[in-house]
């Protein structure tokens, strides 16, 4: 096996579920519990076709490797990210499964063409870009806000690169929830699943897990909430059971896939 | 004080807050817990002017008068209910308080003007008209189906029957929920608080509380999930509390009004 280079400031982790280990590095990006909870959470289908846009060190292909054979691919436009999430997926000699590709999700439909994926998953900047506010660091200023692509963009691409009937998951800001659904209905992607996320259960909820239809017909389902943590330290049964993963979905619903 | 005539069929039940009574008829319509949840999460001024429409029995404007003293106009379609609101008002002698207009929503803008109400509430029939499925009594017809209005006529006049500024705040599906955002962007009122009700911690929400600002700017919180039962039979604390009237609001928002 050819060694995946670790550079410097890098470390390997552990993704916790099934052997799976992933490179990160606090200077760049390392994955979070929102891109954990929306693998555990999107409807994908066992074969066919995923696409993951805004991949990042690709954490989400990964992780849908535990639970489909479909093939992914994945787009990230910073190229030190795409390459590490190339690593990712040399290291843990998923080739096969994952194509990682670097380049700008509004260039997709052009490269890839329209209405070829069952299934897309996105987890995308969550802030909308003020002057200002920005981090500092190049990498989570365009991992958090919308320097690259609006919601507007991520919602108007996914809805193209799906077929009809195709999925759509997101994970987002439940303060972003109107504009949201309202763009997601404007690019024919009907909402059908929601959860929200609380981190603990007498707290708004800080994320919002959501799943679409493309020309899909309205009925939304509301999931029970998803709360983080039991007390100030403990992880409830559910948040840890999918975390370390004992458990390889959030999907309560027989039907879906 | 003049008697108040309760009818052949009707009862007077207590409303279990605040030594409040109320007519009502399992013939024709008794309040739900939609209802009261309602009356208790809706963000209403201290003074001023409310609106409640679909008003059935006059239960939100009876609740309403325990947390605040503005005037409350309330109107109901059908007759016999209409009538029962009106002795509901007297017989709680409320009559400076609450005046009940027997009537179509969709004349309410021609009858009373446009912007004059600081709050607005509407419990309205959830279900959409399809042939066949109306319940035979055409009392529970009206209040479950869109018979005289529909959800769109709804967000439409309680748009134009508050001021800029006031609030509207409903309690249904959330099977609707997108329609009911898309409906409220498109009429101005932007939806700011939302509360799902699951009748356990561990199962979907059935119920929706949606509270939006007319020309608001969008950000959405979404309240801590609101669980009806701990167990089998017995209510969890929160919903006994609001249910027996030991708290009279649902609003953790120290800012709202």
């Amino acid at each position: 096996m050819e060694a995946v280079p670790v550079h410097d400031r890098e470390r390997v982790d552990d993704l916790l579920t099934q052997d799976l280990k992933i490179i990160q590095s606090d200077d760049v990006f390392s994955f979070s519990l929102d891109a954990v909870l929306l693998a555990r959470f999107c409807s994908i289908p066992q074969r066919g076709r995923i696409m993951d846009l805004c991949t990042g060190n690709g954490v989400i292909p990964l992780l849908l490797t535990t639970r489909t054979k479909a093939h992914i691919t994945a787009i990230e436009i910073q190229d030190k990210l795409a390459d590490m999430a190339q690593r990712n997926v040399k290291l843990n000699r998923l080739d096969e499964q994952i194509e990682i590709r670097h380049g700008d999700l509004r260039q997709a439909l052009d490269q890839i063409g329209h209405g070829l994926f069952d299934a897309l998953t996105v987890n995308p900047p969550y802030l909308p870009v003020v002057n200002g506010d920005q981090n500092s660091n190049e990498h989570f200023a365009a991992a958090r806000h919308e320097l690259f692509c609006t919601l507007e963009d991520v919602i108007r691409i996914s809805s193209r690169l799906v077929r009809t009937g195709g999925k759509v998951a997101m994970v987002h800001r439940p303060s972003r929830l109107v504009e949201i659904c309202a763009l997601m209905r404007q690019y024919r992607i009907e909402p059908k699943r929601i959860r929200f996320v609380h981190p603990r259960a007498d707290q708004e909820a800080n994320m919002v897990l959501i799943d679409g239809l493309r020309d899909g017909k309205p009925e939304l389902r509301t999931l029970p909430p998803l709360i983080v943590y039991k007390n100030q330290t403990e992880y409830t049964d559910e948040l840890a059971d999918v975390y370390f993963g004992r458990r390889l979905t959030l999907d309560h619903d027989p039907d879906s896939y």
